[in-house]
């Protein structure tokens, strides 16, 4: 199984504190499973020749996968496009730089969809190659899955953070609208735009986001009876499939055994009305920040993309202004409903990762969550009849991101439990 | 006189559109301006040796100038540094994609100081050259007022368009934030970077966001009887120059005298505790956008840039945190103070164009308004006694840009016209 390869950024850590592995033994390792496996997982579009490995910094030896989204300066980054084979960045990403500057050793750029929309990079899920590994971040969690690194970087535009997750099995973080820098970041839709991580499980992913930030984000304990968690109720849980419906009643279920204070919140209008306008908000801002790839690289651009950004440039100012106006709205209707309830729990896809390679799956469950700018996580734990990852994803209130990892660290092996060892099954 | 020799882009395009003016022409009397005149305002970085001259679009003979903070394929892009000189960029920023979408033809790079902050650019005053024309967007607003292109884009993170405009004796137009895109700029700060146009009148600019966007931003009549005009009362009046403090009475008796409803607001003290907070958010971004810069190109900084990159990565997120709910907290004041209020004045400087190029000017008074996001215009029209312009800055609600533009329309007349031509005084 995929997952019993996967490296532990703890662990990782601990071993380099307690002396018992070295910065470059670190990276070492991240290689060796590299040469090992990516030509079988297509995670990466890159491979650092000669990386820097430092010393300093409390990422030391811990070796980083960037979507090839954003720039490197001293990596090709292509951003999953034709029209930018072999483009070399002038300049870091400020998030490649903060990652440089924290000690971590950038040791590839990981395989994204072209420019991080739905035309899949080469990548298949690590758990069944005939699967999509999900997308737009999709080498960042085949990576991961893969064990080939302890962390790695992607985005979130539409569910392109929690989806790939999901279908991995590994924890993704989609922190708070700018927790993270998206500068240097091929844009897509730069209001909706969300920097996030991935790593094995939801304290490691939270470890590294405090590592990385200098924030206090690591996973502290918590007290199930003071935590309200809510199933969230929309239109959109008709369409999943049973197998996710299981283990969404499973993980209320475990939750509520484990003392945390459940319950259902149906979804406010307001909210119902805001998820309308993902689609507006993100088409009408592909045309105008892609719109220089369709003036000049039209024949080297997927049909799909061409179409995006053609209906996005056909979408009137006044839509979309109308498209901000109920997204914020519907912000304004989170926040009463985060005065009711601490954490929500929704399926982070329809189910478990899709067969083929052609499409990367759905993101219904993801795209309100990126409008609002809510920080989620997927928690794995969960498998699917034929033993694929299906991914529950937590959501909390805007800048509750430590509550967020906390609780859902504490969910995680919970989920990952076998069903007869949980006494409501 | 500058602004005498001004191109009104209204004139051009009726010129056009009667068949009186081909785009060639059009594009070729702003070549020779700038051959003639260029070498003494030093407005322009590098200036296109052919450009392209479309013959289809609203903007088609329309010849901009571009902020050299903004990534165009075809002209080198060296934000204002030695760091990126001859840098050229692989693709156009959005705003020059949108541009010549439209028909527009980039003519040239207008100077700004290095990376849109305070170092200068050799740009100088077309009024007086023993003064700065202002920053960052020097090279624009001073490309505008010496007559040799009737539009021209900038940026503004702190005051970078309105004071530019101001001390230059032009339009300026700092539209609602995320009205123009900035995907393809050098951020500095990206919640604070706003996409931003000069032209030689309040009504030119308005035709030239209008045109761009395609939004309907174009001056209407306005029956200032219905509009509520506040004189903003902030702690930061008090040290404003005498000259100013005359323009600034003459122009609230001058829209009395024409039958504004002319009041006093208070600055409410959620605005002047937001006001603080600028800095901060500012700061703490560049620390992460220019990261990168300061990582690899540390020699070819300025100290100054230098400074602000190492204070930025100083602030704790904790105190950035703080910054944008005080912020926040502004915004939502805003919005209760433009109940009461439709459009408020103020200084867009202390005072004239200060002596010497070593300083670009003082943003006090523009730093507020970016952090709202509210749209801001300067209004030209005033002079200093030794006869530099002296702008006073409209503000209105966010999304009101047309009844800003509309409300300045009809003031600029007023502000310009002779003082004893004026009853009142």
């Amino acid at each position: 199984m995929a997952e019993n390869r996967m490296m532990s950024l703890g662990a990782l850590v601990a071993a380099r504190e307690s002396g018992k592995a070295s910065p470059e033994l670190m990276v070492a390792l991240c290689r060796d499973a590299i040469a090992r496996n990516d030509s079988k997982i297509m995670a990466f579009s890159h491979v650092a020749a000669d990386p820097v490995i430092g010393n300093e910094g409390p990422l030391a030896g811990v070796a980083v996968g960037v979507k090839d989204i954003f720039d490197s300066f001293d990596q090709p980054t292509s951003y999953g496009s034709s029209a930018y084979a072999g483009h070399q960045p002038f300049a870091d990403a400020a998030i490649v730089d903060l990652a440089r500057r924290q000690g971590a050793t950038i040791i590839g750029k990981t395989a994204t969809t072209e420019f991080a929309f739905f035309h899949p990079a080469e990548t298949v899920n690590p758990h069944n190659p005939a699967h999509t590994p999900g997308g737009s971040s999709s080498g960042s969690a085949a990576a991961i899955a893969a064990g080939m690194v302890p962390v790695a970087i992607g985005t979130q535009t539409g569910g392109s953070v929690i989806r790939p997750a999901a279908f991995c099995g590994v924890a993704g973080y989609k922190p708070s609208f700018r927790l993270l820098p998206a500068t240097g970041m091929k844009h897509f839709a730069p209001s909706l735009d969300t920097v996030g991580l991935f790593a094995a499980s939801v304290s490691d992913v939270a470890l590294f986001a405090g590592l990385l930030t200098g924030r206090d984000l690591s996973v502290e304990p918590v007290d199930p009876g003071q935590v309200r968690v809510g199933l969230y109720r929309c239109a959109e849980l008709g369409s999943v499939d049973a197998e996710m419906q299981d283990a969404l009643s499973a993980a209320a279920d475990r939750a509520a055994d484990a003392g945390f204070d459940v319950g259902e919140i149906d979804e406010p209008p307001a909210l119902a009305e805001a998820r309308q306008a993902h689609s507006i908000i993100q088409d009408h801002e592909a045309g105008l920040a892609c719109g220089p790839d369709l003036s000049r690289f039209r024949d080297l651009l997927s049909q799909q993309l061409i179409e995006v950004i053609e209906r996005g440039q056909s979408i009137s100012p006044q839509a979309y202004d109308e498209a901000r106006r109920r997204a914020k709205r519907g912000r304004a209707a989170a926040r009463l409903m985060f005065g009711e309830v601490d954490i929500l729990l929704s399926p982070s896809a329809p189910g478990a990762a899709p067969h083929g390679l052609e499409s990367t799956g759905d993101p219904r469950f993801n795209k309100l969550w990126t409008l609002m700018g809510t920080p989620a996580v997927n928690i794995p734990g969960f498998k699917s009849g034929s033993g694929l990852p299906l991914g529950i994803q937590a959501i909390a209130r805007f800048g509750r991101d430590r509550q967020l990892l906390s609780v859902a660290a504490a969910l995680e092996p919970l989920f990952a439990a076998p069903p007869n060892s949980q006494a409501s099954e």
